[in-house]
């Protein structure tokens, strides 16, 4: 992706290993500051998973198999039993920053596999390092194939609605949502983002905004109430948003609000994109009434966290001892989504799950 | 309305005289602190209108019909001439506060019709100071009323969903939503509100979940993206919201959001209610797309104001030179509308409008 550092644009991964350091856009900064954090160790990096300096399911697995091969680095010795303990412990501390996280047991998975294919050691570790980097090549040449399938159904003047962030900072790079929309860009096609702000952790205007800003697509942020009313007027010509889940049926598990944004989006007739990886099809699922939906704190919801005299200040915005609900996702109907986009291509629901099969 | 302070129960309105000072509560304090703003003259008064330590269209009628009857009282002269030049520039100053507020010159006009019957100043005095008083009980009493309305609709158990502040705090009681809740409430129905926070300005969060906190009615405040999430679940049982205006189709003009909530409602076959007082309706305008939409300041959307370390906060939640749109207000179409709850019954949104006639 796009970043304008110092007045200059520079490409960015979200996250990337140099040297056995693992480098990640500090997402915990953003869109206030744009630092790159180092990790120096696997530990450092687990623990930047869990503080979610990086955020996002492609993301994070890429991130969680960098972890495993600067693990493998770490390594003294050349007893390969020793080895596998040591890295048996590295994949379970992993798994433990973000427990519902599949991608990334899904990646640290992957590196074990790998790892036991080696002859030694060394060559384990040099292994590793290199599947890391492949793991994190292909994640991020899926969401740029995404973009490319995506592209027919943008055209030149659109106006496109947006819901939380989709986008390359949620991945390797590219993103899933926002990648359609940077190829169109790429191209020269003219677009507007209508950016729903994403209540309660404003991944909207907070991240989506930043990105949009960085590749000078041409936006606004809109409050999540205000959607409706820009579809009722005519003015969203399209809808794009990603999954955290599809389910065999094609039901679509993913932010809070996006059921709003779909039922809103069919009622004035808006097409209405869900944009995945095929990775993200889970065809164990019948439907999506299947999928348990994480309630979060209520706190996200009774205050907000924002930037003021160069610090990030959390502010409450409810009566004190008020309660709140807070679930995070909730689940699309298939009837109310217009295409899956992936890698191979745009696919109505029930055909994306069959052409993954 | 039911105001605990220091442990006791009392009962308040949102703004009353006495002793020829206006008395309000402080909105620009709620929901951190309960406190109670004088002014000591109509000049005060006017600002206090327009700085919105009061808001809310019967609300700042009534405080406008108040401010009139000050300035009545602070003529010192006794020559009508004068006096009438004294009143006219007290209404200008009114009306300058928030000149889109139709309350406000309303209640301003009424009472230049009232001192225009009196004999002398003296009994102009008399006869405004009553007069304001009664255009409070009034405006209160048109508001107890729509919540004896509304009751029927309210069953004992009810799950209610409301959007924005149309409580007793933008009224001069009661309410207009709140109001069937107070009334179901105060009979002893046991009943559960969904509090939109309503974003941007979070009048569901900050407002409306302090009157309920006051009135002891179970509440959760809920991210306005999640509101179809629980109407989908089959959580949500009716819900009930204020309008700013009420067109001749049935057309209902109400706070940013409205519109999306009531598409929700409708795909989940739950009732959508409006409250709103019979001067609501406004029978020259014959549809909704005759009303133009105030858009308001972008940083209402790109910052969020909150409580940290004892004082009110503005802290940023966008890129910094990140642009909004705001729209303050959206339309509903009569054919999403159950009924529309007035204060002399609930009607159909066509048979509202033939009501009044």
């Amino acid at each position: 992706m796009k970043v304008e550092v110092n007045g200059r644009f520079e490409d960015y991964r979200t996250v990337w290993m140099k040297d056995s350091i693992v480098h990640m856009i500090d997402q915990l900064q953003l869109p206030y500051k744009f630092t790159v954090h180092r990790s120096e160790d696997h530990r450092k990096t687990a623990a930047a998973i869990k503080n979610m300096v990086v955020r996002g399911a492609p993301a994070i697995g890429a991130t969680s198999a960098y972890a495993m091969a600067q693990a493998a680095c770490e390594f003294p010795g050349g007893d390969f039993l020793s080895f596998l303990r040591h890295m048996e412990a590295a994949k379970k501390l992993l798994e433990e920053t973000r427990p519902t996280a599949h991608d990334l047991a899904y990646a640290a998975d992957s590196m074990m596999r790998e790892l036991k294919k080696a002859a030694s050691v060394k060559e384990a570790k040099k292994q590793l390092t290199a599947a890391a980097a492949k793991y994190a090549d292909d994640s991020a040449e899926r969401c740029r194939m995404i973009g490319v399938s995506g592209a027919g159904l943008i055209k030149d003047g659109a106006r496109i609605l947006t819901h939380c962030n989709a986008g390359a900072l949620g991945c390797v790079d590219y993103g899933t949502a926002l990648s359609p929309i940077r190829y169109a860009n790429d191209r020269g096609k003219k677009l507007f983002v209508y950016v729903d702000e994403t209540r309660p952790r404003c991944q909207g205007s907070k991240l989506t905004a930043w990105e949009l800003t960085q590749e000078r697509i041409d936006y606004v942020v809109i409050a999540d109430n205000a959607a409706g009313y820009f579809m009722k007027k005519g003015d969203v010509d399209l809808v794009i948003v990603g999954a955290d889940r599809v389910t065999a049926n094609g039901d679509v598990v993913n932010k809070i609000g996006t059921y709003e944004k779909a039922v809103l989006a069919k009622e004035n007739g808006i097409p209405f994109y869900v944009a995945a990886p095929k990775s993200t099809i889970d065809a164990r699922l019948r439907t999506g009434d299947a999928v348990e939906i994480e309630e979060r704190s209520g706190d996200e919801v009774l205050y907000a966290w924002g930037e003021a005299d160069g610090a990030i200040r959390k502010v409450r915005i409810a009566p004190e001892g008020a309660k709140a609900r807070n679930p995070g996702f909730d689940i699309t109907p298939a009837r109310y989504v217009t295409k899956i986009i992936t890698e191979e291509g745009a696919y109505s629901p029930r055909e994306a799950v069959k052409a993954i099969r």
